[in-house]
């Protein structure tokens, strides 16, 4: 049976949202997890669920605040993060999940846990939604200053992706430019092409920006800085037009009543757009499933996380990032 | 009286809405514009809509193509947009609109037309809308490696463009990147960073792509690489939001009911939000106001850009930059 390390104390409505959150998945998916945080604090909820004495806790008495800097985690070694990361490196967990400060989530899947063998660096990708189905934006800020050879193993790992989670057959892989024609773009792409152009992968050429959300790609790499732009200012826009629709909508009676008999339309695209409260976003090719959720995470999102987590262990997902790595890169490439 | 030279031979509609343009801004705005290209296409245009030897025309007998390298246009000394571009730079015309080829306009803004003294590069802004008003994002698409001089004079453009075209008393000035913190972001960034601190710019640090549509800022800089990614993501990201709930409304009739009731606050919502359609984006910072508008530009695109072109004028705008240059940025600084 596998276990996920969960980090009790990391989010906004951490610990209760996170530990109930735990006891979800267990209850109904049958997912054991490691609760990680305050014993006493942890214990005190458990006994008000009524589930005491079902899930497991790690004790750690350190908290990471959500505005700490990052490589703090690695000297707090008493922190519930740095002891989820540690019992994941040492093999007593299978996976982590948290809902803390992102940049130290990061800084313990790439350290503490690490990367694959023959894999450059981890990266984030998120599965974008659009009208034909998903996109895969990769990396979207696990490395801020990149190289072509870190593009090409984000292509992997995207490619690995689409294929094992996504369900995708022989995804298109395209690198993210302005100008859709080879040549075009800053230095970083112009020595990425020839690298993915010489892979194995179903390499398309140049993505533009207005492909991400159009569905013309299955997978889109980046470097981390732009990925990560890219992603906050969507979110940002999401918000901004809901505002600005509101705002134009209590002007009108009509409207109003319009907007009312909409509502369980609007939801159901919003279920299918927010990407972040399905399961959190994982970061890819560290040794052991590392799954980021949102800061606001309550215990579904939670649920999702470790849900997602365990998929990454029963698809095989590293085996086949591996395969991957060697199958897709030709020798004359690696470097 | 000024003139704006109009390349009537560019874009999706050229000639026939390009020539209406030309009408409309006459008509209703008394604006003078010349308008170049095919004369005979032209003038048959213009007899059609009754509005003979009104208008100023000057044959252009060759066009630059969509799809053309843009640097073509230095080699097609006949072509609609060179001729155009040379009007201005001979002191013809006081200003230049185009709904051809991007890259074309921007190659004779730039290297035909040129930047105003004491400019490292024009740029392009766009002001882009949110709840609480507009916030420019600056470059989008110009310069597409930049160094840290280039982000200055790009926060300088965008202050003076906020200042003085949207009316935005001391500009809140921030730098696009990824954490709040100052030392977070890319190493252009990082470099940039202190430049815009030590400038007389009213600067409030790093802004994150979440600040982009928040109203947080009131001037964003930004590579033109990251720039135009992000504007080309974010128009994609608007029209695949509006398909996935067009799909969810077509399921139920309350729901289609109720999307009927509130088209019109919607599209009170999308006049707001159409940037593009509004009257072009802008190459700020050429010796004279070019104004690109979306290859599918109507007569009132056109109308609205030939306005846009004279309000630069109206407003002084280079002699603004001009003073800001020197003003805003100190001696210590200037390279």
């Amino acid at each position: 049976m596998t276990k996920i390390a969960v980090d009790c104390m990391g989010g906004d409505y951490a610990p209760e949202e996170i530990v109930k959150g735990c006891i979800l998945a267990h209850k109904e998916l049958e997912l054991e997890s490691i609760l990680v945080g305050d014993e006493e604090r942890i214990r005190h909820i458990l006994r008000q669920e009524k589930y005491e004495n079902k899930l497991h806790i790690v004790h750690a008495g350190d908290v990471i605040q959500m505005h700490e800097t990052p490589s703090n985690v690695l000297k707090k070694k008493n922190s519930s993060l740095y002891v989820a990361g540690k019992l994941v490196r040492e093999g007593m967990a299978d996976g982590l999940v948290s809902a803390g400060n992102t940049g130290a989530v990061l800084t313990v899947g790439k350290f503490i846990i690490g990367a694959i063998e023959d894999l450059e660096r981890p990266a984030i990708g998120v599965a974008l939604p659009n009208p034909a189905g998903k996109t895969v934006l990769i990396d979207v800020g696990a490395n801020v200053d990149c190289k072509p050879a870190h593009l090409l193993h984000f292509a992997v790992i995207g490619h690995t992706y689409a294929e094992e989670i996504l369900g995708i057959k022989n995804p298109r892989v395209g690198i993210l430019s302005i100008g859709e024609e080879e040549g075009k773009g800053n230095e970083l792409v112009k020595e990425s092409y020839p690298l993915l152009k010489a892979s194995k992968l179903n390499f398309l050429g140049n993505a533009e920006g207005r492909d991400i959300y159009a569905g013309t790609f299955d997978v889109i790499v980046c470097d981390g800085f732009v990925g990560n732009v890219v992603l906050k200012a969507s979110e940002s826009l999401g918000l901004a037009v809901l505002q600005m629709i509101k705002e134009e909508v209590q002007k009108s009676l009509l409207a109003k009543i319009g907007a009312l008999l909409m509502k369980p339309a609007l939801n159901n695209f919003k279920k299918k757009a927010d990407f972040a409260e399905y399961g959190g976003i994982p970061l890819l090719g560290a040794k052991k499933p590392v799954i980021i959720t949102h800061g606001r995470a309550n215990a579904k999102a939670i649920k999702n996380a470790i849900r997602v987590a365990n998929e990454f262990l029963t698809h095989h997902f590293n085996e086949r990032l591996s395969e991957n790595l060697k199958t897709l890169i030709p020798q004359e490439v690696r470097t």
